[in-house]
C-alpha cells in the first residue's frame, strides 16, 4: 500500500490516533462515585487494566487488575473488609497492594505487590491518577456544583469507539451543532465561533447570541416555553484535559410574573482514554435550579442522550474509516477560524506531554 | 513460527495475497448505475474509501469519502445540486473535490480539496479511475450488450471475503464446473480445459463440445428442454483484469417447428478489489432474447446465485485458511495444463503493475 | 506505550504467550476417535491445518489441509476409499498425501504432494505426530483404561481461548480447587500442595488427607452418601505434555455391608494446541467400577462440566486481559511453594524445546 501522504500533514498532534497520546500525570476519571462499591469494578483506564472497590470504611481503592502470582484479574474476586482476593488462590492484597496473605503457605511473599493508584472523590466521580504517585502536586478540578442542593445534576455514560482526542475536541467545537445536531440541539444560530482564550491552563471561550429561542432541550429545566426569544451567553472551560464545561447563560427579558429572568444550564464533558480506540465518554447536564421533577430529568435526559447518540455515531464512523484506511493519518488536516478552542487543546496536550518527556509533535 | 517454506513457491505472483496487488490505472466497476443516486453511496475501491453520488443533472461524481477538515466522511452529508455537503460542519464540495463554502467563516479555505476520480457509465455499470487521473488512455471496455434492448440481461452482487485475484481466477478456470458446481450447474461433460490464447491483451479460450444436455441453468432462457442433446462452443474473453465473459453458444441441431436454432447465454463477472482482504464481485448473465418473462429471470438467477454460492463458500474458506496458517503463501502451487488462463491473468497482472513501477515478482 | 516491564520478569517460560511454545516431535490427542470417520474433520492442531479421516479399511489418516494445487482446503472435499478429493479441482490424494489422480489431464504431477502425519489410536483418542516423521521414537502414553471394561470413561471437550500452557498449568496446580470451585468441586481441605517429583521424565504428585467427606462430584460414581467422612489419597502424573491424570484414591473405613471399601476416579486432562490463542481441551474422568448407570454418567459429567467451566471463564479472562494490556507478558510472576507442579511443567517444556533446537528461556 503506498503510504507516502496526499496531502502534508497540517496538524503537528494528529487526528484519530489510536493509543498513548495521554498525559499519565494528572486527575482523570475512573467511575461514578456509585459504580464504585464492594463489588469489584473492572475498568480500562489509560490502557490499564483497573480494579476498583470500596472497602467496609467506604474509602474508594484502586490497583493494576492483574494478581502478582498467575495473572488472574483481582476484579473476578471478591472483597473482604479492606482486602480484594483472588480468585483463583485465594491470594489476598490490602489497598495499597501489598500481598497480605497466601492462604497455601505460612509466610507471606513480600515481593507479591501490585501497583495501586490514588483516588479522590468529588463531585459525582471517583477521579485516579495513574502516573507517578509520587507527583501528584494538585487536586481533581472543582466540579462541586454537581453535588450542591442548589443544582439538579443529571448524568450518563457513553462506551466511543474513538480515540479520546476526537471526543475531547468534539465537544470544545459548537459549531457543529447547527449541522451535525440541526434536529436535536436545534441551536441553529450558533454558525459562528466564540472567541476563545487562556486563562492560565483553563481553556476559555465567550460568546453572546441576540434575541432567539432557546435550544428545545433545556427550555423544561428553566420552564420556558419553546418558542420564546431569549438573550444567551455561552461561556465555556476547559480546566484539564480531563473535563470541560459549556454554561448555557439565559436571560429571559421578559419574564412571567413571579419568575426569574435568569438560568444557567451547565454541560460537562468527561474524557478519559480507556483501551486502544476506545474513550470513555462521562456527560452532565446541570441546572441552577434545585430539585427539578423527575418528569423534567427524564424528558432532558433522553434529549441530550438523543443529540449525543449523533456525536458518537458520527465519530464513530470517522474513526473506523481512519483505522481502516491504508492512508491512516497521513491526509490534510485544514484548520478553519472556528478551531479554535480545538487547536487550543492540542497544545494544552502537548505541553502536558513534553512535562512528562513525551510529545506527539 | 517456523516460516520457512514447505516448498518452493510455484508461482511468481502468490495466491491469497491480501492487500495492493491490483493496478490503479485502469477502470474498475465502482457500482450498478441504479446505485449512484442523490443519496451518498460509501463503497471501499482499491483499499480506498470512495463517496459516489449524483448530482441534480444526472452526472455521477466520485471522491475520497474523507472531508480535509476534520476527516468526517462525506457520505454522511447530504448533495445540494451537484455539491456534497459534509456533515460535521458543513463544508461544501463541488465534484471535482474543491471546497466551494465553509459556513463558519466568510473565506472559502482553497487548500480544502479532496482527491476526485473520473467516472464513466457503460452497460449496466459506473466504470471508475482510481489512478493517475491525467494517464486516462482509453474507455471502459464495450459492455453495450447490457442495456442492448435484443438481450435480457440479469445481474447481482455479492461481497466476497478473499482477495480479488481467487475470484478473478476462478471465473477463468471452468474445469472446476464438474467437481465444485457437479449439483448445481450440472455441465459434467466440461472435465478438460479449453485452450487459451491472446489476443492483444485480451485473454481468450474456445472449446467445442459434442451434443450433450445443456447446463439446466441456461434451458429456461432459451426455451430448451433440460435433457435435449445440443451442440456448445464455450468462449471466453478477458479484456481487462476487472471484466471477463464466459459466452455458451448453444446450437440446436433438431430445433421445434418455428423456434430458433441457435442462442447465447453470456456470463460477465467483474470484480473490484475493495478493502483488504475484501472483493466486490458483480456478476451478469444475458440471453441474446429479448423480453425474458420476468419468471425466467427469476428461476435462472436464483439458479445462478445457488452455483456463485458455492464459489464464495470456498473460496472463503480457501482465504481464511491461508489468513490464518503461520505458513501464510509459503506452500507449494502446482500448475496443471488446465491453468493456461489462470496463469495468463497473473501474467497480465505482472505487465500492468510493472508498468506502474510496480510488481508481485 | 510504554512496554519497559513495571517488574522483571519472574519466569523463564512466560505466562500466557500466544504461539509457537510447544514441542512438535511428541505425540499430542488430535481428535476422540469417534471424531474420525469418513467425512473428512477439519482440525487446528500446533497452528497447522490438518484433515483428518477415516478410510474404508477403518485407518486414521492425517495431512496437512491445504491441496497444493490452488490451495482449496481438502477437507471441504470427500473420501472415496482410502483417497480423499480436492472440492475445488477434483485432485485424489491418498494417506500418504501423494497425489494419485487430477482428473482434468492424464498425467499424474507427482509434485504435487501434502504433507502427512503419522497417527495412533490409543484409548479413547487419536494421537498425531505433526514434527519430524522420522524421528518417532516412542509410542503414545499408556491410556488403555479408558477402554477397559472395568472402568466406567466419561469425557468431553472444550475450545478454550487461552494459550495450551495456561491449561496445563492449571490442571496440575491443585490448590485452586478450593477457591476457584468452592461451590462446585467443595473439596475444600486441599488447601496446601502436595509434593512433587520426577519419576524419570514423569511429573508426579501424592497427597494423604483425614477423613473428610469426598467431593459431591464423585460420590454418585463410587455409591457413597455425599456427607460421609473417608480417608482420601491424591495422585497425580504428567507422563507427556500432552495428558496429566489426577487420581483420587478413596479408602471408605466403615463401608456398608457387601459394599467395596476402595475406589479410584481418574481425572485425565488432555491439551493440544490449536490456533494462536487456542487451545482444544479433551477431559476424562474414569471410575474403577463397570458398567455405571447412565444417570450416574449424565450427572456426574454435568458437575464436572460445571467446575471445568468455571476453569475455562476465569483462564480466558486472564488471556484477554495479557493479550489486551500493551504491558502483555512484561509483569512480574510470584512463585508460591505451591506451584511446584506447575514450575516442573515449564521445565520439561524448555528441556523438550532444547531438544529441538529452540528455547523459550
Amino acid at each position: 500500500m503506498d503510504t507516502q501522504p496526499i496531502y502534508p500533514i497540517g496538524q503537528r498532534i494528529p487526528n484519530g490516533m489510536l493509543e498513548d497520546n495521554y498525559p499519565r500525570n494528572m486527575w482523570w476519571v475512573a467511575a461514578l462515585r456509585e459504580e464504585v462499591t464492594e463489588k469489584p469494578l473492572a475498568r480500562w483506564l489509560l490502557e490499564t487494566p483497573v480494579v476498583l472497590y470500596r472497602t467496609e470504611n467506604g474509602d474508594t481503592a484502586a490497583m493494576y487488575d492483574r494478581c502478582p502470582h498467575r495473572w488472574a484479574p483481582l476484579s473476578e474476586g471478591h472483597v473482604d473488609g479492606s482486602r480484594i482476593i483472588c480468585p483463583y488462590h485465594g491470594m489476598q492484597f490490602d489497598t495499597k497492594g501489598n500481598c497480605v496473605k497466601a492462604p497455601t503457605q505460612q509466610m507471606t511473599p513480600k515481593s507479591a505487590q501490585i501497583p495501586s493508584y490514588e483516588t479522590r472523590e468529588a463531585g459525582a466521580y471517583v477521579w485516579i491518577w495513574m502516573g507517578d504517585q509520587s507527583a501528584i502536586d494538585c487536586e481533581p478540578p472543582d466540579v462541586s456544583y454537581q453535588t450542591d442542593p442548589n443544582w439538579t445534576f443529571m448524568s450518563g455514560y457513553y462506551d466511543v469507539a474513538v480515540n479520546w482526542v476526537l471526543v475531547r475536541e468534539n465537544v470544545l467545537d459548537l459549531t457543529h451543532i447547527p449541522f451535525l445536531h440541526a434536529n436535536t440541539f436545534k441551536q441553529n444560530d450558533w454558525v459562528t465561533a466564540p472567541e476563545t482564550y487562556m486563562d492560565g491552563d483553563t481553556i476559555c471561550y465567550e460568546q453572546e447570541f441576540d434575541l432567539a429561542p432557546l435550544s428545545p432541550l433545556f427550555c423544561a429545566g428553566m420552564g420556558l416555553p419553546e418558542d420564546k426569544p431569549i438573550k444567551r451567553k455561552q461561556v465555556g472551560r476547559m480546566p484539564t484535559l480531563a473535563v470541560s464545561f459549556s454554561d448555557w447563560m439565559v436571560h429571559d427579558p421578559q419574564p412571567e410574573s413571579g419568575r426569574r429572568s435568569d438560568f444557567v444550564v451547565r454541560g460537562c464533558h468527561i474524557v478519559t482514554p480507556a483501551q486502544r480506540g476506545r474513550t470513555h465518554y462521562f456527560w452532565g447536564a446541570a441546572f441552577d435550579v434545585p430539585e427539578l421533577s423527575d418528569e423534567v430529568i427524564e424528558k432532558t435526559s433522553k434529549n441530550v442522550v438523543a443529540a449525543f447518540d449523533e456525536d458518537k455515531d458520527l465519530l464513530e464512523k470517522m474513526q473506523t474509516q481512519i483505522s481502516n484506511d491504508p492512508r491512516g493519518l497521513n491526509y490534510l488536516e485544514v484548520t478553519l477560524g472556528a478551531d479554535g478552542a480545538g487547536i487550543k487543546v492540542r497544545q494544552v496536550l502537548n505541553k502536558k506531554l513534553e512535562a512528562e518527556g513525551r510529545s506527539l509533535k
